[in-house]
């Protein structure tokens, strides 16, 4: 067990089993992982071959079967259980199957407010602006107004147009009306109307993969590859050397580089008439490889941001929700004001954004679309707000990520040739294998002990627990985790 | 009553009341509209105020009660009782708080299934390819495969990468790999990694508000404005003469006008290297003003399409799912082969598009996302297409759309100096106003009188009703239609 193997900060934790399951705790779930078959099974190789000639599925791991699953663990339909560290890409936020989320449409008002779903900009439900606000804004990073979207993508994509509309405002100046050569030549995708605004994004983030957003997606080729695109500036992110508090100096010069990079190249786009009227980033670029910057790194980056009136848009799609120990990650930032837009999705259930007033357009139909989210969605994420708060789930997400990230760098120190660079903050955590095959066979003989976690970037292992991840779960994962370190040393 | 006004046609239906209801009408609906306050009345004003503090909602006319709601029948929070020929800009396929709907989620897999709403391409559950074939595939317009989204512009995106994925494997040849140099400068958004591949799109379009589709949107200003766009392609569609029966040699010539433009157009962005990978169009452009092509137009259109080796995508989100009394508007064309690709959303309740093989990609992870659709909708849709098919609801839109065409076409012979060009297929109708300026005043007293209809393009008037609206229920619009004309004439 790797208790035993390891020293330092864990020597005195309670042996798996021994901690008794606390109230954030989804009841009825399994003591641990059982694997009974090879992943996947044959019951989900058949039903990935049926898949598979429906469209096309080679992205398909396994099989879900979602009746059983329940808290913290996936159960699969060979009857394989797994503990779920990865949770649908970041996307489950209080495990499967929580009671609190199964009694939502049991009460006859949600579950008419789910049927019958309106064109929410035209016709709303009644209580569609008490939900936004006890709900949604109840969460909000400081930003006073909502708007609820689709999925991460579209939400991007409108949080964008949202930074174009206003840059123009403010050239335009206040209450001046489009002119008519803005009116005519936008219908053909011509300037002045389409005007040559771009956004500044960064190497390595991940923000979508619908054209716009895609455009400022640079986390992976196949993610991109023979889409046609546009020619935005994209500077580079901090990467930084661990541990971070042996290397402050060379971290705090990459810093200074990537914002010096930012400042030139807005300069340079603007220079050209091709104006920046927005940076677009992650708090943690997560797809990319859990990529960090410091609190002074986006001190600096929204001074720049104001200072050549570009909106600051910071995603957090996949940080967002609690997984970090605090509701928004860019929360540790301490920024001087809030960023102008922050967008969300996965845990959030109900994709959307929060932004300032200034990212208000001052038309109406302009951030619009037929559906404009889902009240059903939004009831969701109202069980799961209740359930944050009254258990306390950011306080639990920082002892589990304390628990968990202590034991990765105790196995980082165990097998120094295999890992290094643990980093992130409260479970939302990560740690580099040498290569790319390696950490590809880790995640395999993991998934084969029971145990799901994800990939990012070229060499990353990253987990991404529910907030309902505890002690215990962290134990057991990294238990697994250090009987397939020494399997593959 | 407009049934002693009116002559032809419809001189011997029945009056309003006699008919009985038939099964396919949400048994409990009101006998008819009934307007109490003014439109917005006074609770609707207040949320109206409430939530314009929380987002922009100058789009918003009136809150409704989804509790109270009714078939065919919007009751809002003054007691206000609309006939809807509208269904929410034509997203409610069969009436609101149908009883087949209202029980989907009293299954307690159905419920699980939405609550744990899985990354359907990683780990599907367990009936995903069984309610794929059975749902989607079984309302397939000949089309094998199938992929899901989230709503109608996410579909287009995705249809859109399909389309530039599926022309570059062409170009590149079966088999070969992507270059080293593909797979770098794609990522800084440089050809040819991201390649200079265009899609013809038509004035007048509407295919969605992302940035990828809003390149190909050409309806309204408003929607354009400030946002940056593509140099692609776009032809002029069809303007036909009304009745169409007496413009015959005309209205060939617009089509032979407009597919020439087409070919041109194609051949002048391939020489100049900016290949055409696709053309996208709907059936019937909606939001553009309810514009009709012909059948041999859009068999011209896919000859042209072949030809230069262009994907023909028929994008029948707000045209699909019954509402011209075929599942699919497309299938009136007589196409000699399926369209490459077909896109929905909107009354099919998840978005999502149908393809060729051809349009498929060779690899996963390139059309994909983190949800990839919900599951909870493909429930939703399995009851819609049962009812569908068991209530043949798609020869009762035929009846109710002739009812509906044979009134409008009379009101415009009694009303010359305000209607023209009464078209449509089903109850997939329109009338064109003499002015904007009429039509938005036509609208605003049918909706005092109880009747909720939209507008589109600069002055028609659509009919967007469920596919449970029935002969009685056009009689009653007709009635207020009627009422309101010989108010404003």
């Amino acid at each position: 067990m790797w208790s035993r193997q390891l020293n330092g900060v864990l020597k005195n934790v309670p042996k798996i089993g021994s901690l008794r399951t606390t109230a954030t705790a989804v009841p009825g779930e399994p003591k641990g992982p059982n694997i009974v078959t090879a992943v996947p099974g044959p019951a989900s190789k058949k039903l990935i071959a049926d898949l598979n000639t429906i469209n096309q599925s080679g992205s398909v791991q396994l099989f879900a079967d979602y009746d059983k699953s329940i808290g913290n663990y996936l159960i699969d339909v060979d009857g394989n259980v797994f503990l779920d560290a990865f949770t649908q890409i970041s996307s489950i936020p209080i495990g499967y199957n929580h009671p609190e989320l199964l009694k939502v449409f049991h009460e006859d008002h949600k579950l008419k407010a789910l049927v019958n779903r309106p064109a929410l900009g035209v016709y709303p439900g009644k209580d569609w602006p008490e939900k936004l606000r006890n709900v949604l804004l109840s969460v909000s990073p400081g930003l006073p107004q909502v708007m609820t979207m689709m999925c991460g993508s579209c939400s991007n994509e409108n949080a964008y147009k949202a930074l174009f509309i206003s840059y123009r405002a403010k050239e335009r100046g206040e209450n001046v009306d489009f002119s008519e050569l803005e009116n005519t030549s936008c219908m053909v995708n011509k300037p002045p109307g389409s005007p040559n605004l771009t956004l500044l994004s960064f190497h390595g983030a991940f923000h979508g993969r619908t054209m716009g957003t895609l455009a400022t997606t640079h986390s992976k080729a196949i993610h991109k590859l023979d889409v046609p695109s546009l020619d935005w500036p994209i500077a580079h992110f901090p990467r930084y050397k661990y541990p971070l508090e042996e290397n402050v100096r060379e971290n705090q010069a990459e810093d200074q580089k990537c914002l010096a990079e930012v400042e030139d190249l807005i300069e340079k786009y603007n220079k050209k008439g091709t104006y920046v009227a927005g940076i677009v980033v992650e708090p943690i670029q997560s797809e990319g490889g859990d990529n960090e910057a410091s609190p002074e790194f986006f001190q600096e980056l929204q001074r720049i941001a104001k200072k050549h009136r570009a909106g600051l848009l910071i995603d957090e799609v996949q940080t967002g929700a609690g997984a970090t120990g605090k509701m928004w990650c860019h929360e540790y930032f301490n920024l001087e004001s809030p960023p102008d837009i922050v967008t969300f999705s996965k845990k959030m259930l109900t994709g959307g954004f929060f932004h300032t007033l200034d990212m208000r357009p001052k038309h109406p139909y302009r951030i619009f679309n037929t559906w404009l989210g889902d009240p059903g969605k939004l009831f969701l994420l109202e069980a799961v707000v209740k359930v944050i708060k009254q258990q306390n789930l950011l306080e639990q997400v920082q002892k589990t990520g304390n628990r968990l990230k202590a034991g990765l760098l105790d196995l980082e120190k165990q097998h120094s040739n295999l890992l290094n660079s643990t980093r992130g903050r409260g479970s939302f955590l990560s740690v580099n294998t040498t290569d790319h095959g390696l950490r590809d066979k880790i995640l395999e003989k993991l998934k084969q002990k029971g145990v799901i976690a994800g990939g990012c970037g070229d060499h990353a292992i990253r987990l991404r627990p529910s907030l309902v991840f505890q002690e215990q779960h962290a134990d057991i994962f990294l238990d697994k985790f250090s009987q397939v370190l020494n399997d593959v040393k």
